[in-house]
């Protein structure tokens, strides 16, 4: 009569078990991504380049992963992160500089008037960052940062803005890590403004964040050296300058890219023409009920080339809508 | 009688298996290293920084030990090796190029007037690097130097220049990365002439090799994109580059920083002032017989503010003449 019970338990515990195993397997990996064949070629991708033996295999040191940001991490509606970050500061600085209130882009940004900031793009966004954040160092630069990630919340659903990254894409992250891969960003904004969150937000530590920056310099100030920011743009990390910051920062081809408008195509063209197996993604916005819709006609994140060569390129498309179960984490 | 001999095969087995443990551990790690306070400052912070729980600890995540190249990692007498290359690309450049027969540095390359050439140092080297480089694509230059490098012998040692390399140097790398260390060059040297042989050579991958470049530009050709490289010096990373390429491409400061000359000072200064443990150390050229000596006096690897204020910034100084049993990895 005392062993009965315990088989009992043991046979329970065995068939909770196999239960487990057999849901996880079901799962298997990118649980947020919808069964089809976005997720398909993905895996399917990732399996023959890890497949040792294999006609595809690429070694561990190759199996480098670049990723967009604005867009394709995190969201970058109503306006870039950055920007909305840049909007504060010169909101907060303005009281030192009466004469931006005449001044193109700080009288747009203190009328509140977004679109006019906002049609200048990455670029103009950067002649902002150039001009309200330099002269100060590196480590007060992300301390500033830091600060205001904390306190500031998206216009649209009250959350710090780190909640506005996207689930599925964080399932990836970490899905091509545990098959060897290592995860680069490589995106138009700060890369200053980027390292302070991307490690603990996507586990990508700061030398594998490339970005746009301004230049710095090296000074030494009673025996203290620090790295200090100038007022002058040192790289633009978009459009063709991606390939050339994956060059620079990494000195090899990815296998992979991910990136979700026409900013990022020369990224997914140098990554995708290299020889042996290449893998490109577009993140396509076609949600606007959980997040947005917007492409072609998009100041923000503007798709067009993207979307009319991708056919014929052999880029997947990822549609919001469709291939993502769930787009936040915070969603139930 | 059919036990006994077992037995004793089991003794002799332990014996010798205790031998090899013991040697080994009279050996530890470094065997090229002399037993002397070199060695050991170098082990005890190595202890030190990896004693989980202990009151020095740092995570593997910021275990990032900086190396320069030339005269640290290998020989840079009697020229730096990328010198040597450049000489020679010069000279098989030569027939197309008649007006450099009366044009400076091309006339000194071309007369063999090395010391002229010397004279200009790592930045007078980077402008004939600019001048006879540009104009290919990253990928093409990579096999140049690749075939020069298998091709070239070292004028001393009548030895490829890849085995210049110091055999205590690679044990010191390899036991960094043992124990959770990421291992980089920050040199002076040209990054693109360094990463071809970085990995194979130290076990250091592209995406771990910065030093000085040329600017680069994105351009599809044919429908054939590549990395063409332009006539232009983009960042020098040589004294106080160092520290800048470092947070440029690091964007963390690093706990231990290795160098021979007064072109890394800022290096060591930037590594070892900041919070928590840090270690900084200077390979002395002292040893005329198995390499070279030369320090205050020297166009190559200057070394003299380095040397002076060592003890008071708590730098260790590796003599080459005491600290080191073997110096090449051909040395019997």
């Amino acid at each position: 009569m005392q062993r009965r019970p315990r088989l009992m338990s043991a046979a329970i515990l065995a068939a909770a078990f196999a239960l487990c195993a057999t849901a996880a397997a079901a799962a298997g990996p990118l649980p947020s991504w919808t069964e089809g064949k976005t997720k398909h070629a993905i895996v399917q991708f990732v399996k023959e380049v890890t497949a040792r033996g294999g006609p595809h295999y690429v070694r561990p040191a190759e199996r480098i992963a670049v990723f967009d940001n604005d867009g394709t991490l995190w969201a970058e509606q109503p306006m870039y992160v950055q920007l909305a970050f840049v909007l504060d500061r010169v909101k907060a600085l303005a009281p030192r500089h009466p004469e931006w209130k005449e001044k193109e882009p700080f009288k747009s940004v203190l009328a509140g008037d977004v679109a006019g900031v906002a049609a200048g793009g990455e670029k103009g966004l950067l002649g902002l960052v150039a001009a309200t954040h330099a002269g100060m160092s590196s480590e007060e630069f992300e301390k500033t940062v830091t600060e205001w990630l904390a306190a500031a919340r998206h216009p649209r659903f009250h959350r710090p803005y780190t909640e506005l990254v996207y689930r599925p894409m964080l399932e990836l992250l970490a899905y091509l890590r545990a098959n060897g891969f290592k995860t680069y960003i490589v995106s138009g904004g700060g890369i200053e403004f980027m390292r302070p969150f991307a490690e603990k937000l996507y586990g990508i530590p700061p030398e594998q964040v490339i970005g746009s920056s301004i230049k710095t310099t090296y000074e030494v100030s009673n025996g203290k050296p620090a790295i200090v920011r100038l007022p002058e743009i040192g790289f633009v990390d978009d459009k063709a300058g991606k390939p050339v910051g994956i060059h620079t920062y990494i000195g090899r081809r990815p296998i992979m890219a991910f990136g979700n408008s026409d900013g990022d195509f020369e990224m997914l063209e140098w990554t995708t023409s290299g020889p042996g197996p290449r893998f490109g993604l577009i993140v396509h916005h076609d949600d606007a009920v959980r997040e947005w819709a917007y492409d072609r006609e998009s100041h923000v994140g503007r798709l067009a080339r993207g979307l009319d060569e991708a056919p014929q390129r052999g880029w997947a498309v990822a549609s919001m809508q469709r291939d993502w179960k769930r787009v936040f984490p915070f969603e139930k």
